[in-house]
């Protein structure tokens, strides 16, 4: 940290965060693929994943599911799809802080490329999960971007290029500097931000891969939901993050 | 209907309709001054007026709390503040109509003063909502809006003057040709089509006025959400709604 | 109009309208595809066309761009892409009604399948353009969506199925039930309305289709602007619509 | 600099900027406020200061009334309210860069707090204003947005406390650790970026203690606009931007 001077001063102006979510992270994205009984089932392999391996694993279902999900499992960090930065009283329609976190999520993601958010909404929306005790992973499309929302102070940054978001050409492949870009510019402003960098990660190779380039994390939805057998491919891709990230040069 | 003469067509179009909620209704709306235990609670006492007296009571809770009120009710409708027209897949942090219905939702609020949307995601919202068996309530500013909306085929249409929206000075005193130009201008479309009006309903009084306009229904949220007593002022709301319902000229 | 109750209360309740433009219409929308010199270009040559044949040419160039072209034509109908429904005041980078007028411009579009707008600016952005004197072509994607476009009183419907814009496949062609479907229900609501179909129109005949379909204008962006010779292009097409005009059931 | 590591890389990563806008810098904004004649006139009033002072003058109008400014003035530098980042080719009613800079703009605003963008169009918005040769003033709200937009390259970063704007409490005079935050934050990433702050600015005394802070430039609107002698008002407060900058510590 000693040749990143804005950090001190960044967190000092953004006030004391949650608890950090530790790396390696694996994001699974549910979007609208799987929802109700479907989520719960998967949720629950996924949380036995969690407590066997040294992975961290995001799941972010519906937000009417997230109660169910919480209840049916311990390790599984409970992520929103999405919040908006309201306050408690108008706003219908919105998804407040406090409703979430005592629904039992414990952060939210913000400013996917399928819901892109004003730049003020980003800023205000960080502090109000801040604000509430959530975890916050913010997304963007590149590494400029990703340094731009390092400023803001979320947990962690979630870079993907657009372009390749459910394809079957993986960004650690493709576009390898731009994951390492994305690792550069994150860890120069606040090395305390997890980095996770995604799309197209369709296979335990690409996970892999991905963690090979430096970042803490990553996550795929489409290849896991549309596969014959999900907790299967699930599971092989997570345990190759898990092995990835204990052979990684420095790893533990 | 004689006089009406595109609803049979307009119902043709649009296909066939989730079973009608009958008039009288009341929205008991959240928005976000009220989630989790709280929700529930609330939930439970209107459950009970739903039970006792002949009126529909419509009660929308943050997303996240639609499971929760739903098993601990069994005569409220409970709606979704609002839903996106996606359709299984992707959409991160969009709301999945199937999603809501297997959350025990029954219908769903759309286009809310304070959620407005375009016209383009009214007319497929509408659409997914009648696919999975969802009713509707599309609000709108205006009569001249409402009967736009009508031509969609929701199944209720809620107007309200944005302006009196939250503000103690009601529609159905302040504004009483709003209510029955509505009243007028969607029965000659569709008179099957339930229309409710709102903004600034505030007291007993204020929604036997609604009734006595000829709306089907009428709404409240500040005006309970934020009474020292919620129960007792929805409860006297309803009442009247109930009383000057079947004291209207015609009623039952 | 004996059929179609409702039609003489809507014209009351939404005021003087703007003086119609009287049907054949043909759109020649530029999107971003041309600009500056060359949109007055363009322009020079629909001018010349709209004198010479009994077409009604709107041309919609970028806003930057509608004083030269108004400017360097005299009977073109110089619109605006867009509009917003903002009055003289706040409002930084929004589209001012008075300010289109004064620079030129004779009415809007609003609401094209690639600006959609909610339903309630689509309603305050016609009353706005009904204030200063611009006349309205609003878009829309459907049957139903025209129908209600017309319960808020424009000069002009543009129905377009979206999944055809901007393709080769006409939906003269392939949606002949939807044109004449707009056809029916606008015309059933408020005969004074002019109905536009689009979409995928992309040779003289596809224009003369259209027009045979009972529609009083059609138009084009893609096909002429990415043509070897877009005035050839063009001015076959409005000859098209001309023909086709003259020679429909009841044509003068 | 060299306690501002990642500039050269920023740099770097962003590409060759347009020729910079040296400071003192006065934005003369003027919203919806003033078009056709009326602009012009102000305009030519703005020009001759331009000619006379070192202050360099942004002046932007609708933008139907960019190229008549520009043909009446050389000296002022003729903006944009607002761009869109689009490509050309499709989407209708969308501000293209082309456009803008062939009717005479030599810049746009973006992101004011009128008009808020989606960071991922701020970052195209500026890529795009970049790769046609205009320059870029991105508005924000806070300190912490300021550094973010900072990472995305534009020339001008222009900060205003939302809550002030419009209104008579200056954001020199009640927020000044906002503003000189802001010209710390971003000074550290990049000291070739110019910093504006703004909101409430509607005096020359308050213009001038702005400078004082130690930003490159203000701006005003409404104070000027509503004011009964525009030009007047317009001069005193320009003439103060002037003063203060030759009269603050290290001035010319």
């Amino acid at each position: 940290m000693s040749d990143a001077p804005g950090v001190d001063d960044v967190d000092g102006m953004t006030g004391t965060r949650s608890p950090r979510i530790r790396p390696p992270i694996f994001e699974m994205g549910l979007k609208g693929y799987l929802w109700g009984e479907g989520a719960v089932h998967l949720a629950k392999a996924a949380d036995r994943l969690a407590r066997e391996l040294d992975v961290r694993i995001v799941f972010d279902p519906q937000h009417v599911d997230i109660p169910a999900v919480a209840a049916a499992t311990g390790d599984l960090l409970v992520f929103a799809q999405h919040m908006d930065p309201v306050t408690p009283g108008r706003g219908v329609g919105y998804v407040l802080a406090e409703a979430l976190r005592d629904a039992g999520a414990v952060g939210t993601l913000l400013n996917h490329a399928e819901h892109r958010l004003t730049l003020a909404d980003i800023d205000r929306s960080i502090a109000r999960a801040r604000a509430t005790g959530l975890a916050t992973i913010v997304c963007c499309d590149s590494p400029d971007e990703a340094a731009a929302v390092a400023m803001l102070g979320p947990d962690i940054v979630l870079a993907e290029p657009p372009d390749l978001i459910a394809t079957d050409r993986s960004a650690a492949t493709e576009l390898p500097w731009f994951v390492e870009r994305t690792v550069e510019l994150v860890g120069r402003i606040d090395p305390s931000i997890v980095v996770m960098c995604g799309a197209g990660v369709r296979t335990p190779g690409d996970a892999a891969r991905m963690i090979a380039l430096g970042v803490g994390g990553t996550g795929s939805t489409s290849a896991i939901l549309t596969a014959e057998d999900p907790v299967a491919t699930m599971t092989a891709m997570i345990e190759a993050v898990h092995r990835a990230w204990t052979e990684r040069p420095g790893g533990a």
